[in-house]
């Protein structure tokens, strides 16, 4: 029995589809969506065909764009023999906003993952195989997250590279800034014992 | 310094705007809907413009429909004599969840709240007076929420309705059904003592 009316159900049931989002929530996202004005309600259904049609992939970096190229890869100022592997778009996010960091991405949209039935063919490591194989590539920096996934996957791009001869890092694993040493993992300070530098 | 391409933005701007999403979640969604199948992604958009334009208020109950008048008041086999007034449209669901109750609703749309500045005039209590002066009715049932908002409602409307002669009733508080006595809260036990039952 259905006591909301079949397109208020609708849409509840599209709120209720996207990650995180349960039955509640969903149905108040719909009752949001019904009090907004037609201009309001129209401008995020645009929104969301907009994002759609016009976002798509850089073809050298991966990471998501409307241009041909992405900024980054468009910037003449940005150094080309430098690309730092990362697995999401929002990781170039993150290290952006670092402002220290002046070389290239790679996205790889996904880790290896066998658990979930993701191999090699199934993230953008070929692209990233051609990309070093054809223009001069001094450094490859492995970003990839600090867990399992993200380890697997960054060693297994690095013996893939090996034979391009091309410098291959991987960032550095160490206590974060402003912690306290009594609160940090056994595994972070092992890691930064073994990673220490001279002062 | 925006990294993401400007449609992306914006549709991260627009989920960001709903009610209980945060930045974070908002981009999350947002890299949802891009994963999304074209054909998807246009029905989510769909659903927005379908729910606005096809939902309004039921003209008698005030309640959330896409017919004429809304399902239950347009059953003949409900109580039309019998109105259960309720704050949101949601209440009706969870009345209706019960399969016990077969009168009609009233759907405030909102309570009295001096604090945000929701008076008498911006919810739907006018159309209740109208309802119960123009039609046979026997008998109103206060259903607003039991907080402070909820129960000053009740008590403005029962005054308002007084002189029509109707009888008007309030939901029995007391200690939900399975729950604990150690765990009840102290008013709500006093409440459960006040309207005690002869067995």
């Amino acid at each position: 029995m259905a006591f909301f009316p079949a397109s208020l159900e609708t849409l509840v049931d599209k709120f209720a589809a996207l990650p995180g989002i349960g039955r509640k929530s969903a149905q108040r996202l719909a009752f949001h969506v019904l009090a907004l004005s037609d201009e309001e309600a129209r401008s995020f259904a645009d929104a969301i065909l907009d994002a759609k049609s016009n976002v798509h992939c850089c073809p050298v970096c991966q990471n998501l764009t409307e241009g041909e190229l992405c900024s980054i890869c468009a910037s003449p100022t940005r150094d080309k023999g430098t690309i730092c592997v990362v697995s999401e778009p929002r990781d170039v996010l993150s290290i952006e906003r670092g402002h220290e960091y002046n070389g290239t991405y790679h996205v790889l949209h996904g880790v290896l993952s066998p658990m979930s039935h993701v191999g090699p063919d199934d993230i953008r490591i070929k692209e990233l195989l051609v990309r070093v194989a054809e223009n001069e590539v001094e450094e490859v920096i492995m970003a990839t997250n600090p867990d399992t996934e993200g380890e697997a996957t960054a060693m297994y791009l690095s013996r893939l590279l090996k034979p391009f001869g091309t410098k291959v890092t991987r960032l550095a694993y160490g206590i974060p800034v402003g912690s306290n040493l009594e609160f940090t993992d056994d595994a972070t300070l092992n890691r930064a014992i073994e990673g220490r530098t001279e002062m």
